[in-house]
C-alpha cells in the first residue's frame, strides 16, 4: 500500500512505529496529487517545497514532543487563513492576498502537529453555487460539489486523507456525497470559525472530511468536541438501535439515485437488527429552507458590504444582490426567520433525541455533469440552520456508478454520540451499499 | 476652536469649506495626544509618522472623490486587524503581531475616507475585567472602563472624535459612561465583525463612540444601518413620547450616582412633555443575566482553545478557566440558556416596541477609583444577548464630578430609530443632567 491510500489513523500508526516518515508520507501524496492534478484540479495554492520543508521539521520533533496529529496531511480550503500561505477566497478582489495569520482551526490542527498541505478550491466566498476549476474525485465531467470543492475531491481522490470545509447552506455535506466521503459537520460553534471567512454568522461552520470515521474521531479529540454523555466503553451496535427515516419538505427534487439509496440505507439498518421508522417533522418545520434562505441572504447583506463598496464590479452579482437587498426582505421577515428559526431548535432536538440518528438524504442525487453549477443544498440547508452535527456517510452507488451518501443528524452537542453511530453505520453501507471506489 | 475640539461632522465642515486640511487636523489631533498621554495612556499603538503620511494623502483626494467621512480620525480598539498597524489584543501571546489583514468595519471606513490613528487599549482579548495602563479621560486615578478602555477614553478626552469599540457584555457601553460620552451598540451583527477577534460569537458586537449623535448617524450612515420605517422628516420630539423606565434584576447594586442620574433621567423627559412609566419585565427574564453567564463561558470554552492549547502561561486564568470549563456547564445547561435567549428576544422587542425606548442604568456608579478593574457589566449584559440596539447618553454627573450616562434601549433593527431619540434625549440630558466637561 502507498502512503498516499493511508487514512490518518494509518499513517499515525506508521510514524508511530517508525516505518513512514513525514517526509516520506509528504512525497508520497505530492506525487499523487502531481500525478492527478491535471483531471481534478483540487488546489488553489500548494508549495511542494514548504510542504517538505514543514514535513522535515515535523521529522525532527522527538518522538515523545508529538502532537495527536503528528504529521497528518490536512487540506485546508481556501477561505480559511493560513500565515504562511495566500487565502484568496477564489475571489479576484483577494488574488495574492497573504495575511499573516493562522485561523484557530489552523493553529489548534498545527499545534497537534499536522502536516498543512495547502489550500483548496472554493466557490467564490464559500457562497455561490458557480463551480470552477475542480473536477469531482470519480469523473472529470462531473462537479465535486461545492463550495468545500477542492477539500472534498482532495480526499475522494486520496490526495490528502483528511481535509477542511465549511457549511453555511450545504458546502461540507454535498462534496462529501458527491465525493463519496465521509463528512461532518458539527454542532454550530463547537469549533472555532476564526479566521474563516464570514458568509453567515449564524449559519457558518467549519466542516470535516476523512476516508473513515476514527479519523473524523481524531479530529473531534483534538477541536475538543465533547458529549455531555462520555462515550459507551463498547462500540454503538446498529442491533436494537432505533433510526429516524425524515424525508423532508425537499423529498421531490430526491432522483433515482437518492431514492435507491434511502430507500436501501433504511433496509440495511433493518437487515442489522435496528428499528427504523419514516417520521414527518410537524408543519411548523416547513417554514425553516425559507427562514433560511431569508438569513442567509440578511447576513450576506451585511459581511459583503466590504466587498460591495470598494470593488462592486470584482464581486458576483449574487452577493451584489444580497448587499442591494434584492429581494426587499425586511427587518421584520428577517426577525420572524431568526426567531423562528431559533425556536425550531430545541424542537428538532426533542425529536432527534429519541433516536440513534436521523437518516436524511445529503442530495438530490449524484454528482451532476459539469463543472459550472455545484449543485443543490436542499437536503442541507435545515439541519444547518438547526445547528445539528450531522455527518455524510458514503457507500451507495447511483447513475454512472458514481457515489451517494446519506445523512445522519443528532441533537445539538451530540457530536461524539453521532460520528460512534456513523461508524457502525458507514461499516454496513460501505460494504453493502453498493459502491465501489475505483481511484485506489 | 483648535481642531482636536470637533466633532467628525464638524471637522467635515471645515475640510469641505477649505478652511482645514486633514493634514492640520491630524497634527492638531496628535499634538493633543501628546500632550495628553502621559495621563491617560490611550493608546496600544499609535505611529505619527503614518498618520501623517495617510492624512497627506486624504488632502490630495480630489472634492469629487471624497468619501462622507473624508479625513475623520478614527481610534480603533486593538481587538480589531488593521493591515498597516499590529493588533495586539493586549495579550502577551501576540505582541507585536501584524497580520496583513483589515477588518469589515476597517475597510468599510477607509473606503469612506477615515483615516485611521492607531489602536486604543483593550482588556485582554475584550474578554476580561482587569485593566491596564489607560485611565480614565477626566480622572487618571479611576479607570476608564473596558474592554474598550482606549477607545473610550480616547473619545472622551478629545484625542479623537470617534472610536471603535465592541461589547460582549458591557464593554461599549460601560467606558461610554464613565468617560461622559455617546455610545452605540447596534443591533447583533448589523455591522459586520470579520476581523474582531471572537469571543462570543453570539454576543461580542462592533460599538461605536463619538461626542455627539450626528456622528453615530454618519457611521450609521456608513455601516448601512438602515431600520424597516425610514427615518421621520422631521426630527424625533420628546414631547408626546412615551417611555419605560426599567431598572433589572441588578437596580440592588446601583450606586448613589446611577440612582440620581435615573430619578432625574426620568424627571427631564415628564419635564419636556413626555410619558415615562417604570416596568418590570416578567419574571422570565429574570434568568437573562444567568442564560449571558453560562454562554459567556461555554463560547470561551471555543474561542480560546487554540490559545489554551499553544501558550496557556500566558492566557489569563479566567480565561483558561473556559477552556477548562471549570464551572462544569454541561451542554444541556448552555442549550437552555441559548433557547432561553433565543425565546426572550421577541419578547423584549414587543415590549420596547411599545415605547420611543427603554430608559436603563449602563453603570452601577461613576468610574471606580484604581485601575485593576474596569467595572462591572451587569447592567449591560442582558441587552447584549437580547441583541438589541443600546446607546449610552452622557450628561448626568455622580461622585467627584465624573460623568454618568444612561442607556436607551429599542427593539432589534430599530437602530436608525433609537440614534434619533438619542438626539433629542442627548441635548436634554447634556443640557440639563449637571455635568459639565471639564477637559475642553
Amino acid at each position: 500500500m502507498e502512503p498516499w491510500q493511508l487514512t490518518a489513523t494509518e499513517a499515525l500508526a506508521k510514524f508511530k512505529d517508525g516505518s513512514l516518515t513525514v517526509e516520506d508520507y509528504a512525497k508520497s501524496l505530492l506525487a499523487r496529487i502531481e500525478k492527478r492534478d491535471e483531471a481534478v484540479k483540487a488546489w488553489a495554492y500548494l508549495n511542494p517545497e514548504l510542504v517538505i520543508e514543514q514535513a522535515k521539521k515535523l521529522d525532527q520533533v522527538p518522538p515523545e514532543k508529538r502532537g495527536p496529529l503528528h504529521g497528518v496531511a490536512i487540506a485546508v480550503k481556501d477561505v480559511i487563513y493560513t500565515k504562511d500561505m495566500p487565502t484568496q477566497f477564489n475571489s479576484p478582489i483577494y488574488e495574492g492576498d497573504a495575511p499573516k495569520v493562522d485561523a484557530a482551526s489552523i493553529l489548534t490542527l498545527r499545534h497537534a502537529g499536522a502536516l498543512i498541505l495547502g489550500k483548496t478550491t472554493t466557490t467564490e466566498f464559500a457562497s455561490t453555487l458557480y463551480g470552477g476549476k475542480t473536477s469531482n474525485a470519480h469523473d472529470p465531467s462531473r462537479t465535486p460539489g461545492g463550495s468545500s470543492s477542492g477539500s472534498g475531491a482532495a480526499v475522494g481522490d486520496f490526495q490528502a486523507p483528511i481535509g477542511l470545509g465549511t457549511q453555511t447552506g450545504g458546502s461540507t455535506i454535498r462534496p462529501g456525497s458527491f465525493n463519496g466521503i465521509y463528512a461532518f459537520k458539527p454542532t454550530w460553534n463547537s469549533i472555532s470559525r476564526e479566521g474563516q471567512k464570514i458568509y453567515s454568522l449564524l449559519f457558518d461552520t467549519l466542516g470535516l472530511y476523512a476516508r473513515s470515521v476514527e479519523d473524523l474521531e481524531l479530529l473531534a479529540d483534538v477541536f475538543a468536541l465533547e458529549d455531555d454523555e462520555p462515550a459507551a466503553g463498547a462500540p454503538f451496535e446498529v442491533k436494537g438501535a432505533k433510526f429516524a427515516v425524515v424525508k423532508t419538505t425537499a423529498w421531490d427534487q430526491a432522483g433515482p439515485g437518492t431514492r435507491a439509496a434511502m430507500e436501501l440505507g433504511a433496509k440495511l439498518l433493518r437487515d442489522h437488527g435496528a428499528e427504523v421508522e419514516e417520521i414527518e417533522l410537524p408543519p411548523e418545520f416547513n417554514e425553516a429552507p425559507e427562514f433560511h434562505r431569508i438569513l442567509l441572504h440578511s447576513e450576506g447583506r451585511v459581511s459583503y458590504l466590504p466587498e460591495y463598496k470598494t470593488a462592486k464590479d470584482k464581486l458576483h452579482p449574487f452577493l451584489c444582490g444580497h448587499v442591494e437587498n434584492e429581494h426587499k426582505i425586511s427587518r421584520a421577515a428577517q426577525l420572524k426567520a431568526f426567531d423562528g428559526m431559533a425556536a425550531l431548535r430545541p424542537k428538532i432536538d426533542a425529536i432527534a433525541g429519541r433516536y440513534a440518528a436521523i437518516l436524511t438524504p445529503s442530495v438530490p442525487d449524484v454528482a451532476p455533469v459539469g463543472l459550472y453549477s455545484t449543485g443543490s443544498a436542499s437536503f442541507n440547508s435545515i439541519w444547518t440552520g438547526f445547528h445539528t452535527p450531522v455527518t455524510n456517510i458514503p457507500g451507495f452507488k447511483g447513475e454512472a456508478d458514481m457515489p451517494i451518501g446519506l445523512s445522519l443528524v443528532a441533537p445539538r452537542y451530540h457530536d461524539r454520540h453521532l460520528l460512534a453511530v456513523s461508524k457502525a453505520v458507514g461499516k454496513i453501507f460501505e460494504s453493502e451499499g453498493g459502491w465501489e471506489r475505483k481511484n485506489l
